[in-house]
């Protein structure tokens, strides 16, 4: 019950964050004694700083460099008509992730709400990339504008996806490697040897 | 001038960093007036924590929850024998994944240096679930333990990668996330409707 309270006093209010109280006291339950000692230990590692915004912006921009190389793989017209299952072909998959990047980061960090546009239509794959190339520049300069206190900080993106900045950022970034993973599928289906998964320099 | 010396006095040696310096540098240098507050308040958002321990946590278990729903998606054969282009089929997948994340954070957060280790290999899917589940309990045990100066620190994890504690632990997740959407794609080629890929709950 001490562990409770001192939880509940540590551990604020929204929903994922009951959770994680959860998770923490159903680690320390299973213990017949309850050191309070370690129970705070643990909370003061539960809002250690894991890594900071430079480290997460190379981390993304490590993955685009490794996206970009996936849709370099793909022959011309396998990357605009190759698809299995019914799913997008990869150009699409790309079209989503340049429409995703640029935009929401300008969006969060103008603090104007704008509309999901997937218009952009190229295609040749040169006219993917140079749009990828251009989106790589918007997001360097974006991202570096967002303050400490903005990642923790609600944002509505596209008008339709109200969370905390930090978690939209890890959305992107998610979203990109699952699209990325189907390309790579793709690839393998067409013969052709992907890159590697850890080589993310440029 | 002026700026690259207070970059340079901001962001320390790893080379990592350097490239972002080299980022932010390409962006100022866009401009004929170099506007030394503005590079300032970059490099202190560049230092701003992103998200905390309990987050990431938090982050990297929704997506378990999500990996454990595409298992159950199988069918019970599929899981073990469907494959595309002669990649492996799921239950490999999976298994890997249930290879490092407990034995991983245990590794790291006790300092021992052990070697990667895929023998554990069922034949059921409930086989692989329930040793799934186990994992999420030893995850929730070990990554607690992790402290804010540990996530800086490198680790030469099962003897091989030696990376910072962050960035290994961000590689357990992209790595599931990759996995998983060739997961996706092979319940599409089998005509099933995979899970929502934003459905993090259990």
């Amino acid at each position: 019950m001490a562990a409770f309270l001192l939880l509940k006093s540590n551990i604020s209010a929204p929903l994922q964050k009951k959770n994680y109280s959860k998770i923490l006291l159903t680690n320390y339950c299973h213990n017949s004694v309850i050191n309070l000692y370690q129970i705070k230990q643990t909370i003061m590692n539960a809002n250690a700083k894991v890594l900071d915004s430079q480290q997460l912006l190379i981390h993304w921009q490590g993955h685009r460099n490794l996206t970009r190389r996936v849709i370099e793989a793909f022959p011309e017209k396998d990357l605009f008509e190759f698809s299995i299952g019914g799913m997008r072909p990869f150009s699409k998959l790309a079209l989503e992730l340049i429409a995703i990047g640029g935009p929401a980061l300008k969006s969060i960090v103008e603090g104007t709400i704008n509309k999901f546009d997937e218009t952009f239509n190229p295609t040749t794959k040169d006219e993917l990339l140079a749009k990828w190339d251009e989106e790589t520049e918007t997001i360097n300069e974006y991202f570096s504008q967002i303050t400490e206190e903005r990642f923790q900080e609600t944002f509505n993106l596209f008008g339709q996806y109200e969370f905390p900045v930090y978690q939209n950022i890890l959305y992107f970034v998610d979203n990109e490697i699952h699209h990325r993973g189907q390309g790579y599928v793709y690839l393998r289906a067409l013969g052709i040897e992907p890159p590697f998964f850890w080589e993310r320099e440029r």
